[in-house]
């Protein structure tokens, strides 16, 4: 039984970093034509393909979950199971939504943001780590713990991609050093700017200028704090992530697993 | 029983109905940007916006058949009903590759057309009238019958979208006549001028210029005979489909209903 449990947590991890995957992979409208260094399939292949591609992955996704008869899960679970996924990717679209508007927006506020990001990024990685749970048939209190852990790990794996996507190393990440302001995105680091400068806000509400370095921008957000705010933000997640699944007391390869995954996100660099 | 039937496979025919508009709508990267007369989504809202929303749409078709078992369905069957659904969903991406990969070949015969369509748009119609069958416990002959009827329904329905591509009515069809022309799409009538005119085919490996008419192609296509071949091609698969649905003897209302959808969709103009 918690061998089984353990398997499982594995297989939604698993699960958990495919659909990261492909979520990056069918962002085809990003300014940015590599992804991890690599070139995305939009660049190489046009939009129209890299949409049908997505679909395709997508519905690859969906049927992931039948092999879970054959691994002795019940017709009845396995269907609440895609009920829970389809909840969550319909929570992912509203968060998308979301991020898209606040581009237009000349303000957003930290409690936006954070909501933002729970719909976008975090609801998958707590689905992944709960339907886990559910599926060996953990009690309550451990269900809850590992939902509390994915939604903590999602959290801060969002806001480390926000400190990338402006103090990013272009070589590492793959992607053009401060992209994310060029498109005047609404990152935590620049929605933490917008609410203790004015000045910065009515600097960031002129559109980008092909060309126009956003240096400047960087080191304004940098000496407002918001770097700092940031980072202090993604490590106070991830400890609560931590705490999380210490609660969960997860054991075995599988604990190690999930701490050495939380650890690698934190300090990843791409 | 026999009322039950009824229901469900008008139920079939309303989700076989919903599917085409959402795949009609999330064909983000049609060259016009209306269909049936009103802007597209992505005309409206932008091209991330539109890839956004056919996403929502498609978890939405996921999420409705867990509503069966509110109406009696078991577990069991709800879920092979998703995996059949999902393997459709999957043909119709092979379907769309093939299509958009079939606009870059200069020859394409009429064989690997039927193919492409069979994928494209057949095998969802006839998912959606055989798994209303399978759902109501008909027999086995019945559902194959109701799944014959909605591929040569399906067929004819993509032939039909293949003459008014070309000849329809733009005022009618909301799409700016011949555009198929313009994009030198390998749609039957050119597919069937392709095989039979070494001319015509040298013509049509020529790029479109921008505002260049596509009349003269259109004249060639009709004295070739192209545009009374797709007709008489469409008049058989929809008897084809008539037939299929008298063999599976469905009364009543429901049977009206599906027969008046055959007629509608052969006489449409849009």
């Amino acid at each position: 039984m918690i061998r089984a449990l353990h398997a499982i947590i594995r297989g939604a991890a698993a699960l958990a970093g495919t659909l990261v995957f492909f979520l990056m992979l069918t962002s085809v409208f990003e300014a940015v034509a590599r992804r991890l260094g690599r070139p995305t399939v939009w660049a190489r292949w046009g939009q129209a393909q890299a949409i049908n591609a997505g679909d395709a992955m997508f519905i690859l996704a969906h049927l992931a979950p039948q092999a879970l008869l054959a691994r002795g899960v019940s017709p009845a679970d396995a269907l609440s199971t895609l009920e829970d996924f389809d909840h969550t990717c319909l929570m992912l679209t509203q968060g998308q939504y979301l991020d898209m508007s606040f581009e237009k927006r000349e303000q957003v506020s930290v409690t936006e943001y954070m909501a933002m990001i729970e719909a976008k990024t975090a609801a998958l990685i707590a689905a992944a780590t709960r339907l886990g749970a559910c599926l060996a048939r953990a009690d309550e209190k451990r269900v809850e713990s590992l939902y509390g852990y994915g939604r903590s790990l999602g959290l801060a794996f969002q806001v480390q991609d926000d400190l990338l996507g402006i103090w990013g190393d272009p070589a590492v990440t793959g992607k053009s050093a401060a992209s994310d302001l060029e498109k005047r995105k609404k990152s935590l680091p620049v929605v933490y700017g917008l609410e203790h400068s004015p000045q910065f806000a009515r600097a960031y509400a002129q559109p980008h200028q092909p060309g126009e370095s956003v240096a400047d921008l960087a080191a304004t957000l940098e000496k407002l704090g918001a770097r700092d705010y940031a980072q202090q933000k993604a490590h106070a997640l991830t400890t609560e992530a931590l705490a999380h699944l210490e609660a969960a007391a997860v054991g075995g390869e599988a604990g190690v697993a999930l701490r050495e995954l939380t650890d690698q996100l934190l300090n990843r660099h791409s």
